[in-house]
């Protein structure tokens, strides 16, 4: 106890040096979905950003936040964007880099037409992840591919501005513990079987008909994405351009009636064999960073039989954390276990954050 | 419509048959349990069967069923077992065969005091299971593991008693359409991740603490039981006992937010290659049977992106249906599937109920 | 048991009997909604009704049912309707009635122009309920305001063609029991809480983002609906009008979670006091009809002290009983009790396809 | 957003003042509970309190806490309290005050023991709450209360030691707006309809078999326990006694499928007839206190037609905060509202900490 309120004290200057840390003001381009809530709320405390702009939909420009947008957060809408007038979904905004959560289909255009105007867009859409000199980054596991930053303005013709996305939030929840494996033993095969929370559909989603005492066996599109996103953000940044990691995912995506955390059942073949031992080591010690929005733990692997859990562990690292367990040698693959993320927060503001946090770290903002 | 009308005109004769069968008198064991409320639902207005005991633990002996019973399922608890008063699990019972669903603790015992006592036992206990002289029975798939009675009273010195068990309610929800492929294009290896209802756990079972909002990544015991039960179902019987069937399996299980309903997803490796079109033929196609409690389709493969569903799609061939679909090829086994099947009837009572119908109809009863 | 066989095969002659009566062709309004389809469900094997029509809005006209239609129902659509091929919402339709579930929007102006062509339309919009010369009909209760039928043809101009109208949702699960008490000592204030099911509010229809782990206070428009109709329902028709009740309604009403059943909190003060007996049997005698869909017990109170439970009584009497429990001498109004009913069976389709019951049984149609 | 910063900055003497604080050190009767846990989640970081001593029934006793509890609260258990060793529920403890989350049939007795053995018993067990010498402590309404500890003491025999209760959590839920009301314009008589969610009942408590897709109409021992408590909460402390509030309250309580968050649908009828916006003012200004635990505000009345709903505002003002909705004129009282409080913080954990904190602040420890 005393350590614990020791602790407490200890960060009394951190919190001093957070004051007088520099602001990056900030833009989030469709402000009134349900990541745009999570980016104001995850935003709020954060000693580098300010928000300064809020952009979204025709149906909400000219209004204040407050009346834009359906507040679906535990709590009140936070005083400090209550009054915040929406703009257009256009450039210029009146900030230092824009986040975005627009559907992919606007995304594709308003995302190009923010970066060719200066602005870092730092994306959790759908839209460019996959191109091949756009970074899909998980800052613990690929910053090497910030490399491709350059590559992308010159191809595209953007002065400074440029665009970087954080994956799908179903890849996130076994990306982590994969690269893990593959950086100490190499991934051959992937068998991922993902059990996913309602949030993951954006509001108002999933109707409440359909997933009570269900599970839908379907997520249009998901499936392809879990597929071709890993071996990506796995690869290797080599003259310019991203070398895909050569394994291979298969996956079943299933929608469970669960509010937050997307829980995946996982079986892995590895190029190298190892102990268990060495396997639960290679995840549970990959290094976290120093940023501000880093967890304690990148990876954390329990050992009680029945964890991890959505609703249990979500918000481990502040739903920042990846958490594994059921980690068992398998008896067809190697290795089985089932690993679980925040979908709105580790899978999409939260990366978006990290990934601004790493950019002005390395000194691309 | 005519014709709809027309068929229920047909039924008439039907009815008279049926009012005139051979009845048999049932004993059930575990009557007040999740399982055994099941067994009075479903035999309301079985043809063959009447019950004439019901038997539950010392706490309900020589109580009325109404009063001993705390009923879950819809509606009221049937008139016709109201004022049975509950008799305690010991031979002899006034009835011709009992239906089990005793916890396995006390199965091992209280089962084979009933054999032995002369009374056919079909159990949906998971004591006898993986017995080598015990029948794990599904009826459209290895009717001839029926041979091994004759040898369990053989080998036990039974004299007309016997015990013939049901699968474990996860492994129905993926052995028919295992089945199916195996006979025609052989099987090597099968991973299965399923997503389990709360009425598999009885009553209290699930604390809704646990699983409301939530998903439990453990289901104690459950793993290995679906890993080994499916080899000896999809087995051959030869010179009186069981060659299991050599594929692996790899099991993960899960508890979802569902009342009833288990749903597995699924990869499958085969020995000979096949089309699509052949795999869905293979299960949709694979013959059900003429008793009673035979659904019209013993499999039924649909084609609609989102099914199976639980709660849509459990009740089909009023719960003795396995539901299939989102079949696929597999980008690392040979294909992909999902299987549906309702785990307290097709999985439970109603599997333990078909047993006897084969049974009498095979002339063991 | 014996008597339950024998009770089956009394069942033969009155199969026979339905297969001979007399078919109505019947067009269904808003047949995709999810009203619509419990219509089709309902009306399957109905001995007075076959669907010749079924007619939507633009989007799917022209399409075959099982197209136009995103069945959420327990199994698959019904054989006879999936081929029928979706019609306009005007007249004329090829059929004797027309069941209509159009959103209140288009009710108005659709169903006056049915009405107009000569078709008895019966709905279960709120559109034309507190109409003074409109039916707000419940069979038990208010037959004889099918008086108005007459006032209103006269008044509008129609020929044969009318309006009849069934209660909202939510008023339904309490009504009934109201009824009885004011018939026999005088109702003079209600208080009512409603908890209502997710399914009253059509499809999509609540977010499953919204009820998950929650409950919402509010229902739009619906305590007005649920304060002004019970006083129309159990008025009196006098000289060609209805004398509406003299009693107050407090209503607040909430959504809960849970999929289908309605249920009521209820306090009433009586003009006349009267013992718990008394109150007991007013409502579980209250006589029910001999209508084809008619309950055994219009009204069933149950004193077990944890019943009604939506998900275990909801399909008491196939959806159409009002189940009562929870009856006891309140410590500021005369009584308080729990009241449920099937907000899709009792408190939609179920009244609309009774009312037509009754509307040919009294030779209207 | 500055503003936001400068706050930060603000709190910073007052951490300072928090650490050097003087430290209660406490124990907690019946720690490995449901609100067990909750007072060792509160706890955590409370600068007056440090958890020296766990109590637990004798399947714990011995065992270091993480082993004898069963964590169900969100995130791994404290690192604080993990190795603390549970000790029989006896005294004496080595603390200054024990907090006891006891099951009404054992707190009888113990609560007495450690009361006679000079520990302050700050209870939320049932045990004691209507005792005519025991407070039922809501701090904000009923400070006075405390009077009674003397006349407790002089009666009990008790030297230092003495026992203080909070309500039951549905009566929290309610009682405070309702004490702002009596408080400016006398309440008659009150109509409250509860809602209540399943953390009300402890772990493993409601089976989630009964309460998915369900409502429960029936709590056990609750309905006579709401009726009975905010009587005396609002009672007035008269020559060493309390004078019971003259008011009548009917309750019927209802369990819904909520993990967390007690609704109350409530109907009030006024001594002294005042405008909405009188009723509106009078809970929304009611004093706060300014306790480490005490929110900003005590009462929140929000104006949003769909608030509170139990999943967005239970955790306002940290839990504490008691959130009023749907504020209207009644037709048949003067008044309807809902009100929402968190029930194992505010209705459990929380309250007896604040309770504490107080009886700390009015010296009594």
């Amino acid at each position: 106890m005393v350590s614990d309120k020791f602790l407490n004290l200890l960060y009394l200057p951190l919190t001093v040096y957070y004051y007088f840390m520099k602001k990056y003001r900030v833009g989030i381009l469709g402000a009134t979905g349900t990541v745009g809530q999570r980016f104001v709320q995850l935003l709020k405390d954060h000693p580098q950003f300010e928000i300064t702009s809020l952009a979204a939909s025709d149906r909400s420009v000219g209004k204040p936040y407050r009346e834009a947008c359906a507040w679906k957060l535990s709590g009140a809408i936070p005083e400090y964007v209550r009054e915040i007038v929406v703009e257009p979904i256009e450039p210029p905004l009146e900030c230092d880099l824009v986040f975005s959560s627009l559907p992919s289909g606007v995304a594709r255009e308003s995302e190009e037409a923010f970066a060719r105007a200066g602005f870092p867009v730092i994306s959790n859409s759908s839209a460019y992840r996959m191109d091949e000199d756009v970074p899909l980054l998980i800052p613990e596991i690929n910053p090497a591919h910030l490399g491709l930053i350059e590559v992308q303005q010159r191809k595209r013709g953007f002065s400074k501005g440029f665009i970087v996305t954080n994956p799908n939030c179903a890849v996130v929840s076994f990306a982590p513990p994969l690269a893990a494996l593959d950086k100490q033993f190499g991934v051959e095969a992937v068998f991922v079987t993902t059990l996913q929370a309602i949030s993951g559909a954006g509001y108002p989603g999933v109707s409440s008909f359909d997933i009570t005492d269900n599970v839908l066996p379907y997520i249009a599109g998901e499936e392809p994405k879990v597929e071709i996103e890993a071996q990506k953000i796995l690869g290797k940044f080599v003259d310019g351009a991203i070398e895909k990691a050569d394994f291979t995912v298969s996956a079943q995506c299933f929608r469970v009636h669960v509010i937050d955390g997307h829980t995946a059942s996982i079986r892995v073949k590895l190029r190298q064999s190892s102990t268990l031992e060495a396997v639960f080591e290679a995840m549970n010690k990959f290094p976290s960073l120093s940023l501000y929005s880093s967890p304690k733990n990148f990876i954390e692997v329990c050992d009680e039989p029945s964890r991890p859990q959505p609703r249990l562990d979500r918000d481990n690292g502040k739903g920042m954390t990846i958490t594994v367990g059921r980690l068992f040698p398998d008896n067809i693959f190697d290795y089985r276990f089932v690993s679980l993320s925040h979908n709105t927060v580790r899978g999409a503001a939260g990366a978006a954050i990290l990934n601004a946090e790493l950019l002005i770290d390395k000194g691309f903002i």
